[in-house]
């Protein structure tokens, strides 16, 4: 099937629940994802589950949003018979996030679209509007045939 | 009580299990807190509620396990009184991770301790030793009666 | 006198010529600087002696430019009595640079302003205003009478 | 030339005078290269013309020598017909350099070379062997014949 459509139409099948969502998306409770190309936003209640020991929402849980977003902005430019995979995550916090900050909504965009990388941001932001973290991805573009045990 | 524990003492007493995990722990299952003054190890099996869309755990659960290595890192070199908080973390993958990567081990190392902030960085590697992400990060610190809302 | 001046109000008299370029703004040839509160421009031509082994300008370069461009427009948000000091920078290099680029073009903009920190963005563009290469970057405010020694 | 070369030879004439050090290195008085197999070493006496208006060593101008000493590194691990590009550099700045810092040395480590891409650390230190800064990169591998303008 991956080999047969584009990026931004399986995306769009995602959104419209053609598909069942990945299982981190549901472990985390994401949701409400909305593409077009080159940009994808996508929602997340905050829940007391996400986190740390200093009473706030974990980082790393923020940085599943913000890496979702980027690479899921990067594959809507994709063809279809290729694929990618992110080489990194640049991720700044700004505001310590809670359950006061209600919904998350976190939009990537893609900044850069070469041959063989691609560079994706993304803004995370509470139910105010109020920025609470940023990321930067380079994601690496390939055809799929090649493998991505090959990176 | 967090103003009168060092954070090395806080975060041996939570390795010994006198304090039950922090939410996101037991989320993704983390477990085999190890710590010592200046570096931290922490260990998570790999489950396929962890996977992304591409049949591989998500940057994001892992970018938490590096985020919690380095920030327990940093903060098992502060005083009682003293908080930190994460400012960043740059998250490279290396190789992508699968249920037969079994028991991923992560380890934090502070690579520089200074008066207001501390930078350390995580090592991610898979069960067979193999190195499978790497990240840094830079961490703020402040006396505990300023407000992390400050920032 | 920077304890007298706002980063704005230096940098608009920077800009104006009213004191000299600092000394890494000759030796790279960094010319045209233009501020506004939250947003700094920069330009730079490229030289061969700005080359690298492989024949393009040298990345460390390019990063000049853009730590310059994120700093200043931190800076612009300083009232008197404030500095700031960058922490980090990440920089993604998109396209190789080479004297056929001409003249760089670099933005700076603030993309989140705290009490403590600050978030900005640059973008690196060619005289065809293609983007070559994009950093960002978390600066720490501090009062002056704070030695800048004590990070 | 480059086409018979290893990184490692390449890098070993260069190191002994065989070739004219490139431009940027003569610009920035870099020295001292020294190189094996996955890790080089490059040094620079701290000048003033390198200094940023805030009176210390502009940002970028370390950033040029962390960006030396992991792109070298990288290159070190590269047989004949092989060349690589830096995607991305993150820099993070522990103390402020004045010339009383006097040489800086700077150590750039292959921390995992996969067959599409490298990551490598380096490590600035001031003359008394304090680290001043500390980067990662990832570099991107591919066949000379293929050009890098494609990336």
């Amino acid at each position: 099937m991956i080999g047969d459509t584009s990026g931004l139409e399986l995306l769009q099948a995602l959104s419209r629940g053609d598909y069942p969502p990945p299982p981190v998306m549901r472990l985390l409770g994401m949701d409400g994802l909305e593409v077009e190309e080159g940009r994808v936003t996508v929602t997340m209640p905050v829940m007391e589950y996400q986190y740390n020991p200093l009473g706030t929402v974990h980082g790393g849980i923020l940085a599943t949003l913000l890496d979702t977003a980027t690479g899921c902005a990067v594959h809507t430019t994709l063809p279809a018979g290729q694929g990618y995979t992110s080489l990194d995550l640049t991720t700044r916090f700004i505001r310590p996030v809670t359950i006061r900050s209600e919904t998350l909504r976190c939009e990537g965009t893609v900044i850069s679209r070469g041959r063989r990388t691609a560079i994706a941001e993304a803004r995370l932001t509470d139910s105010t509007g109020r920025l609470v973290a940023h990321a930067t991805s380079t994601c690496m573009i390939f055809d799929l045939q090649r493998s991505q045990e090959e990176a």
